[in-house]
């Protein structure tokens, strides 16, 4: 079996490369490359039968009414928070997702992130470049030991959650279902407040919904522990940021995060003028996880083809 | 009991706070500072009956021969090369140690070291301040998977190597012994040179003696994998520095050190001007460390004293 029509929305051609396309031309006839909302989109929209998506592409119920034809819809990425996912079953149009292409990758870079600030190493570096080789004056601090909280128990956070265990770490979770396995693996639950409260490092694991959307309020920021350090792997929309730059400039925590890429101008100017606030560019996945990222895809498809689909959200 | 009268060598004021002071002065009753060697040292050997030193110092069957009425010898550190234990044993001296005051911190630090590099957090780092935030060409590889060698699994290298079990890496080992808890925990012997060729990751753990200088010899460093990372936390000794240089000139391995305050300036210099090699100031100890550090030399002193000596290394 092979899909007779495509559209692609959100995916460029660097995001695969060569075999990759000339494996999904086995899988697809035609594909048509669109913007979403163009009148291209909404004119291939009755005639395909799969629709490919980036990340944080909206597929909405009135995209589905349209799309009679529609069988498949893949989505290159792990969020699939946009797509109207329950209306696509009703119309029984599988949707699938990455899966945890990225999970190990993001869950290294959190622990990464964390251990560059307990230890200082750019300032450190720095230090040395300088030729003091001495006395540095450099205070660091253990990750052992300490509370470790992880908002978001998915598999990103789960992972996050296990390599703090690793390191000695006391492992709290907040998350909107209690999760069966965490409590076998010593990670507790807290409520959320709680575990803002009482938490040295905070890793942000959650998914963007509408129920996260600034999650991390005003009323949070203020409960934050003096000295934490939160990683935020996660989208910025989970965060008022205008309360963070408040707090930040307090002085007494530190907020690191790379998806400075997803971010407005006027919030990336707010909060790099804090030497407490750490942007990276978006640097989660690593060499393994786009591997992951292009095979699952394919797999996907391939695998809705055969009648065995893989990695369905809906 | 109390001792008489104490030399202390190496150890300076600053290394311990004001209360550390007060109850090391309830357990001697005359502290006595002095350089090795110097005419003071001399004189007050055959009075002492205890003796505290700090990192790198000698005490040299000579020196003990004329310390008539030394009973005990307290090191500020961990390392105790420089000290003719088994001749201090003969004599009726006990020598105690700072046990793994340092472990977690500098087993910490490899990891932070290894986890700066895969990701590339200071190039990334620099990207976002410059206003890149997109498209960074970062290219950065995960801890998962890898071959992971430790060389020299006492305490600091067996708590590496559980943390690098914590990432799912595969973890091999060679010590001079073979370890009984290794296998138990899925960590394999490698005789070193094997190790050498096949590691992506290696962490030097070693102590320095007459055997393990110039451990990574000449022949050694050619036989490294192509891409491995390498972070050294103990004394550059144990490396060819003129052999690092060639290899590092190569671009295809990547080098980490913290002992630079204790290597000459030419070393310095000769390593200092490749980026594939990163030097760091000592910033192995953590607050806990320094904590640890103060408790466990007072401990020592007191522990002996009541007849329940701890940490004895001879």
């Amino acid at each position: 079996m092979k899909f007779s029509k495509a559209l692609l929305i959100g995916i460029s051609e660097e995001s695969l490369d060569q075999s990759s396309w000339a494996k999904i031309d086995k899988l697809i006839t035609k594909k048509v490359f669109a913007q979403k909302d163009s009148a291209e989109f909404e004119k291939q929209l009755p005639e395909v039968d799969c629709i490919l998506v980036g990340f944080g592409i909206s597929i909405t119920k009135e995209d589905l009414q349209a799309a009679k034809k529609l069988k498949y819809i893949g989505v290159q990425a792990t969020a699939f928070g946009k797509i109207d996912t329950n209306f696509a079953r009703k119309n029984k149009v599988v949707v699938t997702n990455l899966g945890g292409y990225s999970t190990e990758a993001v869950a290294e870079l959190t622990i990464a992130a964390i251990l560059e600030r307990t230890r200082k190493l750019e300032e450190s570096k720095l230090l040395s470049k300088n030729g003091n080789y001495t006395d540095t004056g450099i205070e660091s601090y253990e990750i052992r030991g300490k509370n470790f909280g992880v908002l978001g128990l998915g598999k990103i956070g789960m992972r996050v959650a296990q390599l703090a265990l690793g390191f000695n770490a006391d492992v709290m979770y907040w998350s909107r279902t209690k999760k069966k396995n965490a409590k076998a693996n010593n990670i507790s639950y807290q409520n959320a407040d709680s575990l803002i409260k009482s938490a040295d490092f905070i890793s942000i694991n959650l998914a963007q919904t509408k129920e996260t959307e600034n999650f991390l309020n005003a009323e949070r920021i203020k409960m934050l522990k003096s000295g934490v350090l939160i990683v935020n792997t996660a989208p910025m929309e989970l965060i008022d940021t205008d309360a963070l730059a408040k707090r930040l400039a307090k002085g007494d925590i530190t907020f690191v995060l790379d998806h400075s890429d997803e971010m407005n101008k006027e919030d990336l100017k707010k909060l790099s003028k804090y030497k407490n606030c750490v942007i990276y560019p978006p640097i989660g996945l690593t060499k393994e996880a786009k591997e992951n990222r292009k095979r699952i895809f394919l797999e996907n498809i391939e695998g809705f083809l055969k009648g065995k689909p893989s990695n369905v959200v809906n």
